[in-house]
């Protein structure tokens, strides 16, 4: 098997996830640098240097950049520049223009880049994605994903998080496309401001449903909350012609007590933290995977960019209470992508 | 216990419950008489009489109306005439104008109607309904209805039921009005035909996903299809502030069957008869009990308005692809109703 | 389809049920008779008679018993005598002789002799039944059976209820026979007194294990409680070479809420009269369809004989702390019995 | 905190476990050698020493005994001497006499010995020792265990095993005491070979269900079998006065798929290696924090012998074909232990 050297750009909670998949869980990958600021000469026993060192690194095959959002489109080009595969943290940049530019310079450098929807790597859902794919509920016609956070960002996050849509339902409106497996034609939301001053204070919204239309008229909901006392929920069942498949939420524990009062169980894992720590290593596998084989990686740039459109969909939907197609999107994308 | 004499118009699957539950089931009620064309004199012992022979009948003191909707109307009409209080299935009629005359008239004659929407007797929705009641999810934010029957009806019917919206969706929204305990600002629908040619020939629509907005920004999402192969699917979730509630479906048993190729379990029930069996008696006991007591009926024609007026909006925003406000259906409404 | 005629002796709780599902859910039968003293001239319509009046009555083909334990015996021999085919409630007779020497009268009549064990028309347990009986858990080899009640009989009833075993766990060593489709060989219980003072007064127990084996060497286990916090837990689980099968509790409803402390849920239904409703209009159809068609009815005297003879070898078995045969209890029955 | 620098023997599956947890997961724990015969002079980093140069190796505080159950007394018995403190996966050994010999030497040296019972550590079964603890069921009356392999292991591996109860059932003899927190005086068990040749063929069981009767009375069932076709079941229940609490499996994911069969489920987790993956980690760090805190390791050595009379009890009681008092097992090892 080929080994693949990867350097690392950020170390915050995302990036020490994949470094320590990379360092101990993963076979015939080596960390050879990593950037971050906070970090003096080494990490765990790993150089330390700037961003643009890593990525110039001549011994390093692929660049898995976890830094700030603003920073991911630079790094990208850089990358693609630097001839190096990328691993990209969501989202990609908050400008469409900019993701739309930084694609471009990623296929000319004719190098893989792959966008962290790390969602599509949960069991849960690759088991509905499969069941989905053999035809076990016939012909899809209506999805539902529920997702909803244990509770909102601090208020400096939310300023800069691009909004709801683009921070948070952007996972879904990937999982939307990966689970239906055809394309948004149509955008509905609705929104409110129903959990949090400082959500109200960022000018944002904390509690969503959004509807999507699909080309061939088939439908999906999904409804967003930055607030659900009980945890975190992270459920979607999908209908179809031949029947109907659920994912329900992964809990705490398997407990169930009765008493004269009620039966008691457990709550759903608390945050992706929790929920989504098989689904890291397993993306981060699949990368690896196809760079040592070299085949297209499992998460494209094209589809973090149309994610991004819904996103920004549903928001002009909110702003002008009507329905937003795709295509009045892709026309503002389209005129710079060849 | 006050006695309730009661005559019932129509013996088909809907009235025979009715007739059985009264007869059988309720205590302190007599059935006087009864009308339905196929029977001669007597049915189960009970004489049989023309339509207005019943509602006309010195000693009946309350109708029920289980006869063709086209029928609704006019009975309704005579019953509050001869000053007989009412319960009729719904849909109360399929013209709003019809709907709204009707209900001057018994506003006029100060007689109770109450509308068979069985479904907010079920005990798995009546158990939503007092946990959100008492405050037990805190503010509800975002409702989720799942409704798919089993199979659609045959074309004659489909061509003489006001479409989905208003034959079975109707439902629907009024248990979205009920278990939100709010009114609904603004419908927005998607739908389409993806089950049967016989719903496309009846120029109906099979599967829809309808998203309505409720005064205070919270928003439902109910889901309908007419052909799930897997039974009669019943369920709703509600999200708020202070917690979730869900209603799952009741199955044929309760086992579990593990083997090596999985898990297998029981299916929901088939259809309404088999569901809904116990709420039409608690709904019918509930009719009694109102008049026994003289107080105002659970379901009341209003709520038949509401719903009905729901379904028209729906009906348009698929019809002119943008959300419809209520307030547009209210004011043709409004302009007749006092 | 042949009418079938019927008498009832006794209309306590168990007799009103087999009343209303005799008279008004099973057609083709006929109530002509029932003997209950706290009832004067005619019960419902049905005239009132002494019980020797109803088992003599020449229109009445069969009779059903529901009288006091202590009755059963006599009724059945005057039944036999009097050629009449007979439903007789659990327990048949607290004596191990009595029920022999009565079954020897019903057979020499040649009469048909159902018992009430209704746990076997439950659709909970006729789908394990069926199940197991088409081999989908391969050759059983473990049965498990849950049962609980939900609070202690009076005092009065537990001093003339013979015991337990007899009384209450008599029900779970018929359905052990009935899902393994085999005979008990061996019999080991353990046993004592944890929730009442009532059943220790009427020197009872109230909590209780009991392993039976299998004539091939399969193993059932039985936990019985007379009291659970919460509510009648009825449930079982049967295992074998090829896969599980369990049988879950019935409940309340089906919602579930989670806020932040958890997520709740209903409780099993109360008791026998709301979890085995169903099961005891399922039987009856059964015993009047035997008739009809005049074939063997589902549960024999036999059956009634072989579950007596494990609770008498359950006491046996606490009271002389070792395992004991069925061989040992049939020998005693076997001189009798021919 | 502490430094705590372990010696680890054996590097088969648990050994290698038992590493990576201590190697990577578990802070403040340095691996200072280990011995493995199959490995050179290093493995991962770590030098490779014999057995016997870990254990006396001047800087190693602990050593964590994972080699072939016939060399744990030996080896307990050279760490004891050597002053380190001990882990050792079960069973201890085999001999009765042995486990006696040894735990008096490792109490005359005053080190600390923890055996390997890592099922108490499961997020499962800690959550309902934490709600039994709490009072949450009240006083516990009946425990019942079920605890199925997915295949029985090779037939050399069954010939040295000590036989089912001394190799699987143990596991479940220590839970029924960790979750009743009391002490078994009884053992009643039924047996039987059901699955598989090598099993009769090695003199052993593979089917069985074992009843414990406690000091108080209250009792405990466990149901093993060496095959459950449909995976590793690992499920616990105990009920009391005050309700019941319930442990189910963990599953490979939490899909449902309804078709027009059926409604199906993923199975239980496949083996140890997958279901308990975490309570190996969760025992190494009690057992760490024991030695950093000087404090009580969680599981002692006294429980793995009280585990080791009740599978002695049993398997006589399945000989004899009687209960057995752990009187009688005791009264063999109390002559030797003072």
């Amino acid at each position: 098997m080929k080994k693949i050297n990867v350097g690392i750009i950020g170390l915050g909670r995302i990036g020490q996830i994949h470094f320590n998949n990379l360092k101990y869980q993963i076979p015939h990958v080596e960390v050879v640098m990593v950037a971050e600021p906070r970090e003096k000469e080494s990490y765990k026993g790993i150089p330390v240097g700037r961003p643009e060192e890593v990525i110039q690194h001549p011994e390093i095959d692929a660049v898995v950049i976890c830094s700030p959002t603003d920073t991911h489109a630079d790094y990208i080009e850089l990358c693609a520049t630097a001839g190096k595969d990328i691993f990209c943290e969501k989202p990609h940049d908050l400008s469409l223009d900019r993701v739309i530019s930084t694609l471009e310079s990623v296929k000319a450098a004719g190098v893989k880049l792959m966008l962290g929807f790390n969602r599509r790597f949960d069991a849960n859902f690759r088991k509905i994605h499969e069941l989905v794919s053999n035809g076990k509920i016939g012909e899809p016609t209506i999805l539902k994903i529920t997702s909803r956070d244990p509770g909102p960002p601090p208020l400096e996050y939310l300023k800069s998080s691009g909004g709801m849509f683009m921070d948070m339902s952007i996972h879904d409106f990937d999982m939307a496309r990966f689970i239906m497996g055809k394309e948004v034609e149509k955008v509905y939301a609705t929104a409110g401001v129903f959990t949090s001053k400082d959500v109200a204070e960022a000018g944002d919204i904390d509690t969503a449903v959004i509807n999507l239309t699909f080309t061939d008229g088939s439908m999906a909901v999904i409804d967003n909350c930055r607030k659900a006392v009980y945890g975190y929920d992270q459920r979607l069942e999908i209908f179809g012609s031949g029947g109907m498949a659920q994912a329900d939420n992964n809990k705490h524990d398997s407990h169930m007590l009765l008493d004269a009062k009620g039966s008691h169980g457990a709550l759903p894992l608390n945050f992706f933290m929790d929920r989504y720590v098989d689904s890291y290593l397993a993306e981060m596998k699949m990368f690896i995977q196809a760079l040592q084989e070299n085949k297209a990686v499992p998460v494209s740039g094209i589809d973090g960019l149309e994610a991004m459109m819904i996103a920004i969909a549903a928001k002009q939907s909110v702003d002008e209470n009507r329905p937003v197609t795709l295509r009045e999107i892709q026309k503002m994308a389209a005129a710079k992508l060849v």
